[in-house]
């Protein structure tokens, strides 16, 4: 997509804008950004966003697969808030940045099932 | 996101690997390929999938912008299929590579318009 074509506006983000989107918590701080979302091939719904916290928290270069309903978009903020303390986060599903990481049926339920929403 | 990290199976596919799924008519021709998708920020929700046709039907490097209720995934195709005639597509909403292509609420008006689709 050309830089011009990529302008988003109102409600829309084109999905290879998506990377980088900062992600925090109720009281403004920045936990961490969006490294990339899984999109349901067929219905195009988001249903996990990856975070990254690259250093964040003091957590290291960690992925943290979170499913998409825990997350608020703030338009004021330009970004995401979740209501998760750093102890929940710590204690999360992730992976490290050069880790394998298969998208299995199983690896979802155990996302799901951390943040207890339903997949 | 690390190449391990997006490795992909059953339904989901990580937004930055959308780029270049191809698009077939019913037949199974190729019509074209993904480009990008935008994505409503809130929801979550693919709303447009933006495809470059890039020389296929003899149309040039556009860009077409499609509803998503428009494609269906087919997991044996490992792509997604549009029935849509050559005419209604050369007629369609569309911007050159370069072009400026602003995603107001009346551009997406006109693409749900012209596809009879609700936005």
């Amino acid at each position: 997509m050309s830089e011009a074509a990529s302008i988003t506006s109102y409600s829309l983000i084109a999905a290879d804008k998506v990377k980088g989107t900062n992600v925090y918590n109720p009281a403004g701080d920045t936990l961490g950004a969006i490294d990339d979302i899984m999109i349901d091939k067929a219905s195009g719904r988001a249903i996990y966003a990856v975070m990254s916290f690259g250093g964040f928290l003091g957590m290291g270069e960690k992925y943290h697969p979170l499913p998409w309903a825990v997350l608020a978009y703030d338009a004021d903020k330009g970004g995401y808030v979740v209501n998760l303390d750093k102890t929940v986060l710590e204690g999360a599903p992730n992976y490290d940045r050069d880790a394998q990481n298969a998208w299995t049926p199983d690896y979802g339920q155990k996302i799901d099932r951390y943040y207890d929403t339903p997949s």
